[in-house]
């Protein structure tokens, strides 16, 4: 598939409010790669592909995760965390996207992992700090985003865990792993430096 | 050991003010199980031993972890956890206590744990609530503790977290395992009443 018929593969699963979110992740993953490297094919793609799924009724997303044995755990926590694994597998299915570290940013990028790629990175974050996105603490993301992609990404996090102990919600344990090995990696970063 | 013995065993381990901490959580913990229930004898000694070691000096609860084979990830996490899995290892090791029921509440006094009994419970709620404690949130929990144990715990954990998101710092997985578990109890208790 060329880049068009992608872009209206995609758009086509989505209301137009979402279309737009996708297109500011895309041009905000764009600009990090620019600061921080990244391959731009890949980052092009895993940011257009990353919410494909999102906005699929939860009912049809939770048969997939029963049905393709994608991690049953996710059932436990909040949908949001759903359309991520199963838009891997979907844009498998329905475009053909073999490239294993695409599929990987877009499979992590709600929740993050330990041992991030750059390209997980680069669209969780992108994810966090597009044009569009406005919640509290987007502009300290954004202000550390001129430097680091891994102190954003906290920032990120940060965001996420606050909201979900303000909501009494269960916080998914990856994202803490997550968070716990990008400290790590800035500590690290700082030793060095 | 009686009683005495025990109490003067433990005081000898840590200065006046943090044995003053440690009368406060016996208090509490005895307060709780009488509104909750536990057995009183547990709940005594859990509460008194809980904090047995946690004067002692870094490299001596460091070398305690390398040496027993207690979890080598307490290691790469902050030095707050660790007297709770040494203190469980201290008390059997030089007090003879070999209750494992009190041995994990003191194991888990500070990180909780996924299905923490309700002695475990306890001690780790009158550890955030005894009448010392002085911190953003510790009135809340105290009214929590007036009807719910899991409700308490809950927003002693997110204060817990809420800490360490703002100070940068890694979170411990079991906290947030411990606080998920929790969180699924409760959403079970309100669906049956």
């Amino acid at each position: 598939m060329n880049r068009e018929a992608l872009m209206e593969a995609t758009r086509s699963q989505m209301p137009e409010r979402r279309w737009r979110h996708v297109l500011g992740v895309v041009s905000a993953a764009e600009e990090l790669a620019a600061r921080f490297g990244g391959n731009p094919e890949q980052v092009w793609l895993a940011a257009l592909l990353h919410d494909y799924c999102k906005a699929w009724p939860a009912d049809r997303m939770e048969s997939i995760i029963r049905e393709q044995n994608l991690p049953p755990e996710l059932l436990d926590f909040d949908k949001e965390l759903w359309h991520a694994h199963v838009g891997a597998w979907a844009v498998r299915e329905e475009l053909g996207i073999e490239d294993e570290e695409v599929l990987d940013a877009i499979r992590y990028h709600t929740s993050g992992r330990e041992g991030m790629t750059l390209l997980d990175k680069l669209v969780c974050l992108a994810d966090y700090m597009e044009p569009g996105r406005d919640f509290p603490g987007v502009n300290k993301i954004r202000e550390l985003a001129q430097h680091s992609l891994e102190e954003a990404l906290v920032a990120g996090f940060d965001s996420t865990i606050s909201f979900l102990l303000e909501k009494g919600k269960t916080v998914f344990p990856l994202t803490v792993l997550a968070r716990n090995d990008l400290i790590r990696t800035i500590r690290n970063q700082t030793k060095i430096s």
